[in-house]
């Protein structure tokens, strides 16, 4: 597991069960975040004077990886705190970023055997408020577009000096990380699928799951007529390849 | 804020932005925990002998709310590291739960105004090892019931000693939480509105998202010829109250 393209195991990302579902590929990591159209990002806030114990919190936030394969880049809209933490510390602030996507119910004999179809990236890594100019307009570019597609060259950009003042940018530098998928059917115990009673009475299989983007609905105060070619073509590839793995999911 | 339907507001879920979104409702935080399909769970590792900063972790997790209002369920298949922890302490163990329900993308005239709809709970409670058998059977119908309407009656019940013995729950004591919520389309400024180079090509309005449930495909095994009416409801259910939010969402 030495190889660049894994992440090293440590006590933190280790798989603890279903060793055999997890990896620590970095394409497969990169291919989960990016999937995922929310990340939750858990940190701990620092300790106060009272003496409870110490919880952490987590933020949905937005983001996607960099090309350099170690970095994750987070928008700060509803991040303040997170932000403020970052920005204030001199130590950079270690983070927990989980990636997860619902493929499908698995329906078994016995509520037991049930589970879900799933693809699960948890990142570990060390957030810092992006500052420099140049990484702030690139991590804002691409953010944009991973959100929706080709949106900076399709809307007023680039932002101006009071905007990029008041967005905050985090870049998490990724120390480990592990995915762990499951795809396909259920698995009965022996037992359930020889009783006659059971088996003819409850249905087992998949119920796919995936989520769809929906007819777009203009702004009152939109001006363009048609929904344009960009728009329309990120919702058509979106659902796509979200069709296309569901199908996926179901093998085993 | 007394009022017994009201989560009372302290350091870790007081807002920090944005507090006219937010609500500490116990019914709208239950409402988000019990529509979210994954819960994200958070929490710290006890301290080891390294001296790393300390990372919490998070988990994706299935679960519910009990009829009490301030317990939620977890399943804890995939949480083994979590239940050592809740089980081996004598205190009990803090965590922080997030729902995050994506409801639209909101197509704005910059990347600055760009924004999404969602639904966002986030819980912090106390989370111990459910030991008492019968509230162990209690949590996991409502857990099976939730992931799939009404399928503890229709799969092979009750589960065995065996089962039980196999299952980890874990009951969180709702401490505090807080919700926040986002609906209709983009805010732009007035600059932006007046320029006509900018609103004659940025279309603005809101694409809608929600999960589907799509169509159930047998198992190999499964000896039950169509699809149950309990599972066909459930799907159509699911779907028709996914597209009333949608809708709900689009409002301001």
């Amino acid at each position: 597991m030495s190889s660049t393209n894994t992440y090293p195991q440590d006590e933190k990302s280790k798989a603890k069960r279903y060793a055999k579902r997890v990896t620590y590929d970095k394409d497969a990591v990169r291919n989960i975040v990016d999937a995922a159209p929310i990340l939750h990002v858990s940190f701990n806030a620092p300790p106060t004077e009272d003496t409870e114990p110490q919880f952490p919190t987590i933020l949905p936030m937005l983001g996607t990886t960099a090309d350099d394969g170690h970095t994750i880049y987070l928008h700060g809209s509803s991040a303040a705190r997170l932000l403020r933490l970052g920005a204030g510390q001199e130590a950079e602030l270690p983070v927990c970023i989980a990636a997860t996507i619902l493929d499908g119910y698995v329906l078994a004999l016995t509520p037991f055997n049930h589970s879900c179809n799933y693809r699960s990236a948890v990142v570990f890594g060390y957030a810092t408020k992006v500052v420099d100019a140049d990484e702030m307009m690139l991590a804002l570019k691409i953010i944009t577009d991973h959100l929706v597609a080709d949106r900076w060259t399709n809307s007023r950009t680039p932002p101006t000096k009071s905007e990029l003042t008041a967005t905050g940018i985090l870049r998490v530098q990724i120390d480990t990380a592990s995915v762990k998928v499951r795809n396909g059917g259920p698995h009965d115990d022996k037992k359930d699928l020889k009783d006659e009673a059971t088996t003819s009475r409850v249905w087992t299989g998949v119920v796919p799951v995936r989520q769809i983007l929906g007819e777009p609905v203009a702004n009152p105060e939109n001006k363009v007529e048609q929904v344009p070619a960009s728009v329309k073509s990120w919702i058509e590839d979106t659902n796509n390849m979200r069709k296309d793995h569901m199908t996926e999911s179901m093998k085993e």
